[in-house]
């Protein structure tokens, strides 16, 4: 008797284990579904790679175009010279230098994105660059915001603060730094996406 | 000789697990484990409700402090009352209404908050927060940014577009336009450190 519900056991065990429904406690995971995990996490850190390419070839392209942004008009006084370029105004000076940072940083995660391919069980490297996309996030949201603001007011002018818009005599220039703020709100959007993504990286699977 | 080997192993084995060393075998957690990560991460999710009722409480402070600065000067011509206030500036209205979003959507989340207290290892609303928690970080961003970029023009002026600085003239409205953008960036600040909470607290403990 004792015997016989041994084995009656033993047979309802191999049974669950064939059909893959082993019941886990405690939130353990045995290898298969680790493997699972890990492809799934694979998946995410190549999707991670690319879009930070992307996001750093954005942040190059609007520090370059709002860099070299400058106009002069071909009509000048005896004194004055009328030209525009983007240290006239502080705010693009400073959309310039945080676009760059932004793209540096980019380039720079890179390496530790290819780490998050090759080992897609690691959670440092993860937790690195979720951290410091915020903060690169945080960074290029504000520069574009600012020089966003500036744009706004150099097409439109302010009849309140008696601000006169500057864009009808300086057109390229206002094209110009408008696609910059346009490149560096793409870059903002891709970077949401990088700390999204990071974030389903790092979550758990039981 | 093959029955005294065998005693030798399980008597280094025993030794092992009594240092609290045994090796785990793909990164299965045990309930010892698991309860300490549970509690790690109540600690987190205090912290983060802690945190996010001082964000909402900022983001209040800049929406009302922003709402109701407007100055009016003590002299006035036949035709004309000089008189500045937040909707003179479309930024300061965009900074009022993105920084009402980001309140009302910070009041919210307190409620998911709670459950992330109540149960540490649930993965679900911790994922939304985080996801949330960015998008309310880029449009606090924005706003503060874009507002402090007005605030710095009222204050200096810009020569080379032909600006005039209108803070010597409404002094009151720009110190409280001034401390909006301040609270703006404390909920800023705030808004980073919840993000990368909610980071840690998603990361596995293996």
């Amino acid at each position: 008797m004792e015997k016989s519900e041994s084995a009656k056991i033993d047979i309802a065990e191999t049974g669950r284990e064939r059909k893959g429904k082993a019941p886990l406690l405690g939130g353990r995971s045995g290898p298969a579904e680790r493997a699972k995990a890990g492809g799934y996490k694979r998946g995410i850190a190549i999707f991670d790679l690319i879009l930070r390419v992307s996001a750093a070839a954005a942040a190059l392209g609007a520090t370059v175009s709002m860099g070299t942004a400058e106009q002069t008009l071909p009509f000048f006084t005896q004194f004055f010279q009328f030209q525009a370029s983007y240290d006239d105004l502080p705010t693009f000076s400073f959309f310039v230098i945080g676009m760059a940072i932004v793209c540096a940083y980019l380039a720079l995660s890179i390496p530790f994105s290819i780490v998050c391919i090759a080992r897609p069980h690691a959670v440092a490297p993860r937790l690195l660059l979720i951290i410091f996309d915020t903060l690169a996030l945080t960074l290029a949201t504000s520069a574009s915001a600012a020089a966003a603001a500036m744009v706004y007011l150099a097409h439109q002018g302010n009849s309140n603060a008696n601000w006169l818009a500057i864009c009808q005599q300086f057109t390229d220039f206002c094209q110009k730094t408008s696609g910059s703020v346009i490149a560096g709100f793409t870059t903002v959007a891709l970077l949401i996406f990088l700390v999204v993504l990071s974030a389903m990286a790092l979550r758990k699977h039981y």
